[in-house]
């Protein structure tokens, strides 16, 4: 691994890509008594980073694999990430999903063209069904964020926004499988010389901040909930040991702290994101006496959010 | 009137506005079958293209007259606009507002330091609120909608997505007071050869089509209401021999269009807009089969709306 290394990531995933903007306002910064940065990854292909991650496991693949397509297991972002990375790359995309995920998720999926394969709902029961129909199809088996090359794609949204503020003293994200968080502090250790990463979780589902401090993979209870559905997942082996050595802590933050956060990022910046999103900026505000005065982004995970049913 | 002046209007308010963002959307260029780019005004400052009109007039006035402030009638956005306006201009600014305006509105202007007098909430009881503390302060009372620097200054907004988009056909934009609208069809005259501009008006108050068939100006029935209120207002003396003279059509829309369209690029564009943006974007969408390879510019006029109480 060397910055030569993610430089190429990038380029290989750009064509797939938007290069998101960076938004900032000033009403926010004298909120904070900080500079903020948000990189806007809600206004990424499919409305969430998970493409750039997608997009470059996918780049990587010889022709021999791609003919065979690519299988995960998801029922959230990286599920239509992956089906539109394989739609243009030509190639199938099997989708492993809960038979009772949200019929909104299933025709996301399908109007990328992703192939869904149902599953019961454990998570035992997913991977099974996906071992299944990775054997029966050869196709390649893609985790959503526990995965070197869906890893590094991730890290891209940061070395677009160290590129453009390269005076960054943090960046914030959203922790959930892992995946943003490692390839955004790989990022972080090879395009800044001073970048510290932060993670944020909510509290309910606080299990890699309990990993950090534990120094072993932690996981949530059974039936834990937050309005951040996308950040129940846990770690897993190849982004735990990057995130133990490059990422700087993990901040938690309320439910209501997560809701009045993206309310607020709704209201001042005219922006549609998900409440993942707004957790790493709730840990900004709750925070914000530690940045005085210095420079902070935030990525801003995603916007696929029902707006018909919001939390405030 | 010419270009060199519209450049120089331009000019004279770049300092005090945002060069906002142009984007647009694969999925929603599919759905109407044409290339559209959105003018994102809602990223202005105070979240609107008012800003623009109320920086361009006050930056003509004399040091003796901005010394004595500035005066109008809103409850909309126009007053927040003139409020931020005249702060960065270190001059005073009296909003007159009906007593029974939302505190929601009320505090928006109080938070740029506008000075509100209430009145009584009829056009008349206002405009003579108005009249006495221009005469008491002797304050320059500027128009929301009907005055020509006003006017020029709502048109940088299509200066600029001309400069980016010069081969646009159209430019479609919602019609209150006219100001915008006015505004766009000089800078579609001088900074284009072919782009035509359209109007569009919820049907419930549509004044302006009316105005335009008849030849004089009309008015909307008291009481008609709109999801977008901020276009129940009327054409003025100044901007409707422009309006007459450069707008191509204007193209009505039901409420039940507007809140689809809102929705739609809520969903879509992950942004925030209010009900009065959305009408350009269903007149679109409602003509798609006119517009099929045309290259459709829409001007997004404002961000301003209560997340917490939305039509969807």
């Amino acid at each position: 691994m060397n910055k030569e290394f993610l430089i190429q990531v990038h380029n290989r995933v750009k064509p797939s890509i938007h290069r998101t903007p960076v938004l900032s306002s000033m009403l926010i910064n004298e909120m904070v008594g900080a500079n903020v940065f948000f990189k806007c990854e809600n206004f990424q292909k499919m409305g969430a980073f998970k493409m750039r991650g997608a997009a470059n496991a996918i780049s990587v693949l010889s022709e021999a694999e791609k003919q065979k397509g690519v299988i995960t297991h998801s029922s959230g972002n990286f599920a239509q990430a992956l089906s539109l990375a394989a739609k243009k790359a030509g190639i199938p995309a099997y989708i492993v999903m809960p038979k009772n995920a949200p019929q909104v998720k299933k025709d996301a999926v399908k109007s990328y063209d992703g192939i869904i394969i149902e599953s019961e709902s454990t998570a035992e029961a997913r991977e099974a069904m996906a071992e299944t129909v990775r054997l029966e199809k050869g196709a390649t088996f893609i985790h959503p964020s526990n995965n070197d090359d869906v890893i590094h794609g991730q890290g891209t949204a940061a070395i677009e926004l160290l590129d453009e503020h390269p005076e960054l003293d943090y960046i914030f994200t959203p922790v959930g499988g892992g995946g943003l968080i490692a390839g955004t502090a790989l990022a972080a250790k090879y395009f800044s010389n001073h970048c510290k990463v932060v993670g944020t979780e909510p509290k309910n589902v606080d299990d890699a901040y309990r990993s950090l401090k534990s120094g072993k993979i932690q996981f949530n209870l059974n039936g834990a909930t937050t309005i951040a559905d996308g950040l129940r997942t846990f770690l897993g082996d190849r982004n735990f040991p990057i995130i133990k050595e490059h990422v700087d802590s993990i901040i938690r933050v309320e439910e209501h702290e997560i809701i009045e956060a993206m309310k607020l990022i709704w209201e001042r910046m005219k922006i549609v994101i998900e409440p993942s999103s707004a957790v790493a900026f709730a840990a900004v505000l709750k925070n914000k006496e530690s940045y005085k005065n210095k420079s902070v982004g935030i990525i801003i995970s995603g916007g696929n959010v029902d707006v018909t049913n919001l939390p405030f």
